[in-house]
């Protein structure tokens, strides 16, 4: 059984910039989870659980933009201080951090890259992290992706992740599962929790220490 | 037009233990690719291009596996020197490092987790890194992500990598492409190199010298 006191909830670039369909840089799934989102975040609080916010902020220039994505990024410079309100780098109210939560700004994709979550993690003695926010495929899948390479549990809330299409959306969560990400709706969060989800962490050290 | 003497072919763990039908982690696709893999070096070498090995290589307890992964990885413990020869950490000859190869042993999922790849490749002026190699939902990529994070172009040759199933193989690639990596086979990249691909990093490093 996994402790509530050693689970954060990492929510994900649930920022102006991603939601609203004038944003260059939309996802046509994000808006419509930001109830499954807001639900996610009342329960961890309500349980006891940390909550990171891990937000993106681009240079007005866009020196720092990933080459990748400038392009796009430049039709409009959305999460910068040089684009419209209706893009820029806030949540939504029913988002917005309360004073308990820590915020962190992610140069890139995944939460870990170049960002001292690792160790705001550790310092709390979190094992496990439960994932939620946008997009399925590069944002929430590379935090994926390098909170496992950590050795942390990783659940990841399907109805407050989205993608750019729902075959994206289906795929990715389907590689992430495959890889040992435990799936869950944000109404079993809020009902049970991760009573479900097996400690693979435990697990591992429990047969190291046998050996 | 991309120099080939910036660019560095990365092969990702192409090793009997991902490739023979006896290892538990065995990738379905991966024993059909070893043909495009010899092709893609074969080009490269010629082109005057680095080369990369990016291998596993586990502690025979298992201590250093990935918790995710441990409770697959221990029905034969491949990748290590507790297994037989079949699902070692060798490559397959055709793709075994010539003299003036660089290896790294990679930890995690991706070739930069955990490594001194980036290092090693900025030493070298490289710029643009070529993915060849197994899997491509996992290692390749984890790995193309966090390239493009640093800033690398990344080209990928989709019949050099491989997957659990065809469906897999496609979302990926569709994925990644998405995001901004080169798609290319292996035929066209040992005829023309990369003279179809656009050089994403100056782009927008000329872009932001015109500010």
């Amino acid at each position: 059984m996994i402790d509530p006191r050693s689970c954060a909830v990492v929510i994900i670039d649930m920022q102006n910039g991603f939601i609203d369909d004038r944003s260059p840089l939309c996802i046509a799934g994000a808006s419509a989870t930001v109830p499954a989102c807001a639900r996610v975040l009342a329960a961890a609080r309500s349980n006891g659980m940390a909550v990171v916010h891990a937000v993106r902020s681009y240079a007005a220039d866009g020196s720092d933009v990933e080459p990748c994505r400038y392009g796009v990024w430049k039709q409009g410079r959305p999460l910068s201080q040089a684009c419209p309100a209706y893009m820029n780098t806030d949540e939504p109210p029913s988002l917005a951090p309360c004073s308990d939560d820590i915020v962190i700004v992610k140069p890139r994709f995944s939460a870990f890259f170049a960002t001292d979550l690792h160790d705001i993690l550790r310092r709390r003695d979190i094992e496990t992290i439960v994932l939620i926010g946008t997009t399925t495929p590069n944002c929430i899948r590379s935090s994926c992706y390098d909170a496992l390479s950590l050795g942390y549990n990783v659940a990841v809330v399907e109805d407050a992740t989205s993608s750019r299409n729902e075959a994206v959306q289906r795929a990715n969560l389907e590689d992430m599962a495959f890889i040992g990400a435990f799936m869950l709706d944000s109404y079993e969060f809020a009902d049970r929790g991760l009573a479900r989800m097996p400690d693979m962490r435990q697990m591992h050290a429990a047969d190291m220490e046998r050996c």
